[in-house]
């Protein structure tokens, strides 16, 4: 077994870098952090490289680590790596997945336009997850999925479900290729979710935490619908209305 | 108009304590931070004592400000007092509300158990304002409503919507007593919240992140509900199924 003591040492000076998009990029790679998050990746397709554990704890005996080099270091190692204020004992090294391709469109998407908030990202990605969702696509301008804040709220639903990048206007050219029915939510111009029935395949985009999908955007949908406020509320947090949505599509 | 320009100033060491807990009940006090979390406050029955202005802004010409004290500061004392990395200008010191009388408990109200996390409550209570509720009510244990967090998530619905508190097994009787059906939500021994038809009035309990609504409690429900997973994911976010429920229960 490896052993790493010193937060100095050149790999953990690396590996410290994958705290930032560029740093990930550089290096495709990121980290993840937990016991909960590292048995997800371990689970999924995703290449784990190296796993950090702290000394003295075991290792679970449930992991098929096969691949992965396998390192035990000093707790200091952890803190330096860590970007919570109580490190979790593991930290493990990943590959940054390519982008698959999509076998066969006509399923249930998810198209998120410029979300910022990383608790947001993390919590739609978790709740596709959950309403069974065949993929989710990120659009340009939303928060990197490989955020260490995102990962955390996603629960590990980042490993469960596909994710796939690039300009939406063009995803919704080729859903409607296939003639998927894209939705879009709106303000105006937009029918109550209410009326909408229950759909075998649909492509829903939901949009940024201010200003909600993009105008142009709006105008290639084949329907715009809102969650109508019954109270004083200015609106949903946007995590919320893709909950409501997609157990109202799903239903 | 007053001014203050030393974080050494007395009233400013006294409000600084009103960030935790302990000081908001020993002052009988909390801080909210932004103009439109202010202008809530101001549109509401919450008692605004102080306004401190960063100087060269401009007090809103709409705001209505008889009763509070303005006081004008220089951008040092917002940074003492704010929890933010970047002050938003304004700072307003408010009184406590006491909990109101609920006059008729014959409608749609939420019932908090024993949430941790700032962000989820503030969304929740975001949310139970969005679908119209009549009032939220926290039982024991839930994370203090005047954290700033909270309030930051909230968006000001805390203002909007009245919320109470005390024991939830207390209050599961008050609501039996005048015949309003309680909903539980659970993983086991429940039914598919799909098939519950829209309510005129309920009292929906939704619970703890990690541990659920408590066990004690659920046999006291008229009916627990669960939310089915389609996916891979463990469990919905508690804000998130909350969303699903009130609006499923609203629609």
């Amino acid at each position: 077994m490896k052993r790493i003591d010193s937060v100095k040492n050149e790999r953990i000076k690396q590996w410290k870098k994958l705290h930032s998009r560029k740093g990930r990029e550089k290096a495709n790679q990121f980290l993840i952090e937990g016991f909960h998050l590292i048995e997800e990746a371990l689970k999924s397709n995703v290449v784990v490289q190296h796993i950090l554990l702290e000394e003295g704890r075991e290792w679970p005996a449930e992991w098929k680590m096969d691949d992965a080099e396998r390192i035990e270091v000093h707790i200091t190692v952890l803190k330096e790596l860590s970007d919570t204020m109580t490190p979790q004992g593991v930290i493990a090294i990943c590959e940054l997945p390519n982008d698959g391709e999509i076998d066969n469109r006509n399923g249930c998407f998810l198209l998120v336009d410029r979300i910022q908030d990383p608790g947001n990202l993390g919590t739609i990605i978790r709740t596709a997850d959950a309403a069974g969702m065949t993929g989710v696509i990120l659009g340009e301008g939303c928060v990197d999925p490989f955020n260490s804040k995102v990962l955390r709220s996603s629960q590990g639903s980042l490993f469960h479900l596909p994710i796939y990048h690039g300009p939406l206007t063009e995803w919704v050219r080729a859903f409607k290729e296939v003639k998927v029915p894209i939705l879009g939510t709106a303000l105006q111009n937009a029918s109550s979710y209410t009326a909408i029935e229950p759909l075998e395949s649909f492509a829903l985009i939901v949009g940024n935490e201010g200003e909600g999908v993009d105008q142009d955007l709006l105008k290639q949908t084949n329907q715009n619908v809102y969650i109508p406020i019954y109270g004083k509320a200015e609106s949903l947090n946007v995590a919320i209305a893709t909950g409501i949505l997609l157990y109202h599509l799903r239903r």
